[in-house]
């Protein structure tokens, strides 16, 4: 497993979103790391990101499902082109399109475990598969289709 | 449009969701009524629900669909029924499959609205449409398929 997160290696200003960003102090700030041909990030819900009572509400399942699988597309990316993570310029990706299946209820109180691997790398698009484990049992599987981010969203510097 | 959210009507045992639970203090606390034969509710990120500078990010525009469908889903059910909202047993649904299509990145800073069509009502299920707007433009689209929540997940009287 390498020693710093995806979400550690991009630039401050885009380093703020709610779900990954290490710069929201308010977010989830996830990290994810490679682990082998698959990569991983684990988070331990709030206890206010209840649906009914002992459960994680679907909402965060997907933002985790979806967050992880964009910190995966860049170094997806990254690693296509044989570059290494940091080096300008930065890969970021957004969502064009998220589809989860919520397999059974996942518990709430426990570290989730969010595993990703890559389907596909076309071009400015990368395709990940996702599921998320509560204690060894996979609650949800995701698909997440991400494309590059447009230029013009990125922040000039 | 009806007066009273559908949220409202829940029963507390089932109103501490995060997304769209009365009951919790610190989630979102979405209220969906009808408008027509569509359903509607309105939300407005805070400041910190950022994706990049001036962007709200993916994980909550998920969430929003995701928690006006089951909201819609339960009225749906008992519409089909011909019941008033709030009458008992009460109707609530989880999501077995969710699908969000980013169609463009939705600004920070302006109230959001997301509305909702039911697609089909079959036993257990409802599938709901969903597409979530700003400024007059539909900057995602969902389908969710629905399940009424079952009898173990619901909390004891």
């Amino acid at each position: 497993m390498s020693e710093k997160a995806f979400q550690d290696f991009y630039p401050d200003d885009v380093s703020y979103c709610y779900g990954c960003g290490r710069l929201n102090e308010q977010g989830h700030q996830l990290k994810t790391y490679w682990d082998g041909e698959e990569t991983v990030t684990t988070y331990t819900p709030k206890p206010y990101h209840i649906a009914i009572p002992g459960y994680v509400y679907g909402g965060l399942i997907a933002s985790l499902i979806d967050c992880h699988a964009t910190g995966t597309a860049s170094a997806a990316a990254y690693l296509a082109e044989g570059r290494d993570m940091g080096t300008a310029p930065a890969f970021r990706f957004v969502t064009a399109n998220l589809q989860v299946d919520y397999l059974k209820p996942t518990p709430l109180g426990v570290p989730l475990e969010i595993r990703g691997k890559i389907e596909e790398v076309k071009g400015r698009k990368v395709i990940v598969n996702a599921w998320l484990s509560a204690e060894g049992e996979v609650c949800a599987r995701g698909r997440i289709v991400t494309v590059q981010m447009p230029k013009y969203l990125i922040p000039e510097e």
